[in-house]
């Protein structure tokens, strides 16, 4: 009855993703660690989340190899946690979800963090859906077709709905 | 005590953003959205959800103003579901997540669905962060730095981690 387990079982890769990455707090630590944080007290500090919540959470990206377990001090006695590729791989999903929430949801004192070039200062492109040459896409200019894992019925709604997509 | 309820409270556009669709169901109810679903019995049909639990996730994504309802027939009878700008808004997240899970937690068949060009059916690119010139920019080429919104210890945390972004 698990909405984990059986999400982790979907052969749809949202579903597979969000086995791994959806649940807020998970998604909150994650930004933490693109924040640079390491030790388990500074993610509790920063985030003013229950150390049981904290634990159990990098315990289960640990698991899934998203982060992993580093030794900071030169005696061997600091534990500290850092992403994986898998992990770093995370970065335009939570880039999307912060421009997202920025423009549809932001708080009455304005955005929280920008995200911009090192280099310049200047600010990121909004996260869009591209053409292999880079230019961006309107849903209109999209399709959504069967991979090999696509069951019967999700290639026949592709089919019957060619015509369906939301307009641009 | 509901985390939902305390997400949308935080000045964090990324928790701002998961209050509205940090679940696993809504974003697969979302992803039945870009592939046309529109009546209850398509989603329910195609995700082989409870209805009650499909009818409290719609009612959400409606009051959230993600999803509006719809007139379909010419006579008014049937109701239908779509997506608003604000829930179209959402397609990048979905590619994101969709290609994260691609890329790291396929499975045994290999991919469900692939995101083409309409007009030339080549695959998309990988979603990513890129400048404002649209060259991609790997997580050394970016800096986090603080918005009006961002709290003291936010801003003390980024100056004192400034060197501790992941390696690239």
């Amino acid at each position: 009855m698990s909405a984990r387990i059986s999400f982790s079982d979907m052969p749809c890769s949202i579903a597979r993703a969000l086995a791994v990455v959806g649940d807020g707090w998970t998604l909150l630590i994650l930004r933490e660690f693109f924040l640079g944080s390491q030790r388990f007290g500074e993610f509790e500090k920063a985030l003013g989340i229950a150390p049981n919540i904290l634990a159990q959470r990098l315990g289960r990206l640990v698991e899934d190899g998203v982060v992993e377990v580093i030794d900071m001090a030169r005696n061997g006695r600091a534990q500290a946690y850092a992403l994986t590729d898998r992990g770093r791989d995370l970065f335009p999903i939570l880039v999307a979800l912060m421009q997202w929430g920025d423009r549809h949801a932001t708080g009455p004192d304005g955005v929280f963090t920008r995200v911009v070039e090192r280099a310049t200062g200047t600010e990121v492109a909004p996260v869009a859906v591209r053409a292999a040459s880079g230019a961006p896409l309107s849903l209109g200019d999209v399709a959504i077709v069967p991979g090999p894992a696509a069951p019967e019925g999700l290639r026949r709604r592709i089919a019957v709905r060619a015509g369906r997509v939301p307009p641009p």
